[in-house]
């Protein structure tokens, strides 16, 4: 049970591992989406995405938690090929333990190096969701180490609900917000920010975005149990996994709809943030704005928060 | 001559109209560089680069003159292919007077597109300097538009030397910088750069850095003559231009090096700052990062200033 104390204390946790990022405004990207839109850049967050902020906390309460047992904490492992493995590698170096990071062999060698530039220890397996998770219980079975997973826990999702914490105390004071919007991948960074709206803004609704090649998380949504995306075929690599039943269970309490884009519609709102903010955000992190692009009868005149997710890119592999 | 005082009133004049930037660090670079570098990064400016500052203070200080004179200010003109055309269309519009800018046909349409839309005309020449400068004339003597050069002109000159102030007064407080820095095409921001820091940090060295492919001012600044470059081959196309007398007699009085770097040298430290920072800057923008990261003896452990001047890049373009 995550309540207002619960993310309260994982940000007084966290807060001297991670930065305060800014808000932003762009009067251009206003003017094109009728729009009064509040961006929260965690592209410039620790390891260049939001995700320092569930793993800083998971890693550190469970160094908490050891001490108070007269332990001290043991080695973490997680699987993941993208900024979940960093934030992990990242906090664990924080708390001096070792980390174990399973990544597919075919996940872009500079991906590997940044993890291992956080001193954790990049094991291999064949890319599937199988030899991950084998690779994960062989590595655990043999080092103790203790799971970390990357949405399917309370304190990764406290974690991530800062985000949306920062953005409604910086920015949503004086004139609350209309809506607050995130992309929706497994689920952690979206019930976070529909928990901490909850609590702190409650009467801003929350919407997700997705993109139609990844669309399980509106179709779970509206059948009440986890599903799978009928297909998936899209440049928001971020966004690829289902939910779990946990974070279901937040969203669908705590949500008021998901809307898809398609690709096309993804590039280009992640092509005008680059070209009119001058910043780089991937593309799973362009979602909600092409959302509030595609539906201006929703977004016309309302005050909007966007999380901008990350903003680790190949920049040999651009869709420009 | 442009005084502290010129400097001062430059800063209140134009303190509506643009952005007060922030002041970035970041880790992976200084440990790279070994050296502590504050970036102040004005392709978050408005109209995306410094330029805006020069701009606006030269038509705000324009519009005042004339109307001292009992007479409201009239249409400005320039040539430009980059960002000052953006700037004196932009600064045009806050005091709602009408800007000609001439323009070589052959420049990126998405650039002339930006010109229009902050509501200037724009003139189509040849894309040589003769043809840019008799269109100029032409317009000139058929509205009477008043030329505001790029670089050649105090008022623009103490509009860019802001940008360095703002650096020193958010950073350079409790420990003075070592050195400050800025890229050299015309001289406009570092002739601003030289004379800001010269008054309010004094104990501050100004260093620049230019392309190999573009080595003029480097030449200029030994010989103590305005001279031309040997040849023309960079990707830094916003520092083509030579100084004018007046620029270089600032940077002599004022500046006490010009270091150049090669292409790949600029694009390695593009790269850095996109994939480390996430932010877009320029080409001509990484000159001096470029700089630091090839002269490691001149900059160890130095507080190092850098004006990242500005993000107008062409997205098909990139290359990397």
């Amino acid at each position: 049970m995550i309540t207002l104390d619960t993310i309260q204390e994982a940000h007084d946790r966290i807060r001297p591992y991670i930065h305060r990022t800014p808000v932003l405004t762009n009067q251009t990207i206003n003017q094109r989406a009728g729009a009064d839109i509040y961006f929260k850049p965690e592209n410039f967050q620790k390891i260049g995405a939001f995700k320092a902020r569930g793993g800083v906390n998971a890693v550190l309460q469970l160094a908490a938690d050891e001490l108070q047992n007269g332990r001290s904490i043991g080695p973490v492992i997680t699987h993941s090929s993208g900024n979940h493995a960093q934030a992990i590698a990242y906090a664990a170096r924080q708390v001096g333990t070792k980390a174990y990071i399973v990544m597919p062999r075919t996940a872009p060698q500079v991906k590997k190096e940044a993890v291992r530039g956080y001193g954790a220890e990049v094991i291999e397996c064949e890319p599937t969701l199988e030899a991950r998770e084998t690779g994960v219980q062989e590595v655990m079975a043999r080092t103790g180490a203790t799971l970390i997973h990357p949405f399917d826990d309370d304190r990764v999702i406290a974690g991530q609900a800062t985000a949306a914490k920062e953005l409604i105390e910086d920015a949503g004071q004086d004139k609350p917000f209309d809506i607050m919007m995130a992309p929706v991948g497994g689920g952690g960074l979206l019930s976070g920010m529909a928990l901490a709206t909850h609590y702190l803004s409650p009467t801003t609704i929350v919407i997700a975005g997705e993109p139609e090649g990844a669309a399980d998380a509106i179709q779970s949504f509206q059948s009440g149990r986890v599903e799978k995306a009928p297909y998936i075929n899209t440049i928001a690599d971020g966004l690829l996994t289902t939910l779990s039943e946990r974070t279901l269970g937040y969203i669908r309490q705590h949500v008021t709809d998901i809307l898809t884009v398609s690709d096309p519609e993804i590039i280009a709102a992640m092509r005008l943030v680059w070209e009119r903010m001058k910043i780089i955000i991937e593309p799973s992190c362009a979602v909600p704005l092409a959302v509030v692009l595609k539906h201006p009868d929703r977004f016309a005149g309302k005050k909007v928060g966007i999380i901008l997710t990350g903003g680790n890119v190949d920049l040999g592999k651009l869709p420009f």
